[in-house]
């Protein structure tokens, strides 16, 4: 079993090549729960809904973000009413933030919606949020310490990022879907999927059973950059690095990720970059990471597993 | 001033009417939430909401309730994900519901959330809720007892109805601002509209201070007949009224109010009418009373405001 660690649109797209390549049985998605946030008392996700709709394909391609086929009449009439209208929620979109702030207040856990959810749109992989329990990143700025929306959705990335902070991690759990496969001893490697270190994948990492059992691991890792020919696909990654004086490359990211990361997969504009990453003792291939459509999505995927199947057979 | 007791469609339409007539000092518009209910998790307010829509003028004429303009998607997505879909809420609509929600989670009063919300859209008249805490009509049946939109909307009024229950009447108060216009001495005339008497009017009428305030009154009531030519121009309010053993006539409907109402508009088809209502001790006038359009709304409400007047100089 693979299981991926997934942010938003790089990691959903990573997501559909792994679920094109594995069956169920041989795939669990986990993904980032910072994000998440009470809006219009309604429990949004961003990033499992990035990877529900785009795995269950009715996502929008364009947007990166919620549904294809969307209508605004709600945001139109909230705005009308002088409701905050700075975060966008689709009309279609909102039939999952309200079914699920309904099961949530009803007790129901977050991992148990989410395949309820997934299971509704045709979803037959393991889709995990990383924790039941809220984790909350806080980007501290030159501006004071913002709400992740805050800073990615209302002011736009703006501000210079001094560091991170996810609130909750501290007594987070792996939500149990998760923490079953972790205790199964099935896993036989874990994919970082391309998206961004500092939001997506480090609020993962900071729910410490999910950092000790990466650091205690006797399967590799396998990483696909999310920095390409120096610069994020999307997102504010390349921004982040350079304001926290980290040098905006492939080989900048490998460092970032030291040693919970074993196997790298870069882009093959960052061909050039491959030797050096070696020398920081990873093992390496070069690939077009850029997933413009599922066929893309599903050739890298294919790449990532082969390289993760060769890694733990070095073992 | 005057006040109106208003429910659904009918009551809404006179209201318009009234609107018209009489500028924002001198009318209240007191509304039904005994059919309020909690779904998906969101706070509903049908009877209010027909009023602030019809008021407005964004509502929908055809349907009878909800927005002009709707679009649908947010239904469609939940019935894909397996929500209950069996109240229909436009993405409009939506924006209203999400909002009171909000509000009264946070501890806002319901009428100082519909004041915000009518405000908003535009609305100079005061629209009230009869009060701030939840009355809830249950519906009385050969099958049970039935929250009211599970008899009304699901079951579509099929059940043979017994009676009704106002849950929570007993304690409810009349929302603040229309206790000031109690409290206030200004009333001239209370006008019922003509909504369902079981379950628009009677659950205003629960409402121990409301009921006090009509019985020790210095003020006519006068009422709009719901009941034309046998039968209401929407809703169930014959077939209840049959279903109790009452004649469903506008002579029914006077004898079901009794001495709390004390002048009548009836419907021009019920001229005949006129002389037994008349023998009831009853003040009354014939007009046309069928509002399917503003001008008509208008014209009927000048009627009631007259006769309202005249009742009162006549006290």
């Amino acid at each position: 079993m693979i299981v991926a660690l997934a942010g938003g649109v790089g990691g959903a797209r990573l997501a559909v090549g792994l679920a094109a390549a594995l069956p169920p049985s041989q795939l669990a998605i986990v993904v980032n729960t910072g994000d998440d946030f009470d809006h219009l008392g309604l429990a949004i996700s961003p990033d499992l809904d990035t990877v529900m709709y785009t795995l269950a394909g009715v996502n929008n391609p364009v947007a990166g973000w919620g549904r294809a086929k969307e209508t605004w009449s709600f945001m139109s009439a909230l705005a009308e009413l002088g409701g905050d209208d700075w975060f966008r929620l689709g009309d279609r979109d909102l039939a999952v933030h309200v079914l699920r702030t309904l099961a949530l207040r009803r007790g129901v856990a977050l991992s148990a919606v989410t395949r309820e959810l997934a299971g509704r749109l045709g979803i037959r992989h393991a889709l995990i949020p990383m924790s039941d329990t809220p984790v909350r990143t806080r980007v501290l700025t030159a501006r004071g310490v913002l709400a992740f929306q805050d800073y990615f959705v209302r002011d736009q990335c703006r501000p210079r990022v001094r560091g991170f902070r996810f609130a909750g991690s501290r007594n987070a759990r792996p939500a149990p879907p998760f923490a079953r496969i972790m205790r199964s001893r099935k896993v036989r490697a874990v994919v970082i999927c391309p998206s961004n270190p500092y939001v997506s994948v480090a609020p993962i990492l900071s729910v410490p059973a999910i950092r000790a059992w990466i650091k205690q691991r006797d399967f590799p890792v396998v990483a696909v950059s999310p920095i390409v020919g120096g610069a994020a696909l999307k997102g504010p990654a390349a921004k982040m690095m350079r304001e926290l004086g980290c040098e905006a490359t492939a080989l900048g990211v490998v460092r970032h990720y030291g040693s919970s990361v074993d196997g790298w997969v870069i882009d093959k504009q960052d061909a050039k970059l491959e030797r050096a990453i070696e020398r920081e003792g990873k093992a390496v291939i070069v690939a077009d990471t850029v997933m413009n459509d599922r066929g893309k999505s599903g050739k890298l995927a294919q790449r990532v597993v082969s390289f993760a199947r060769a890694l733990a057979e070095q073992r």
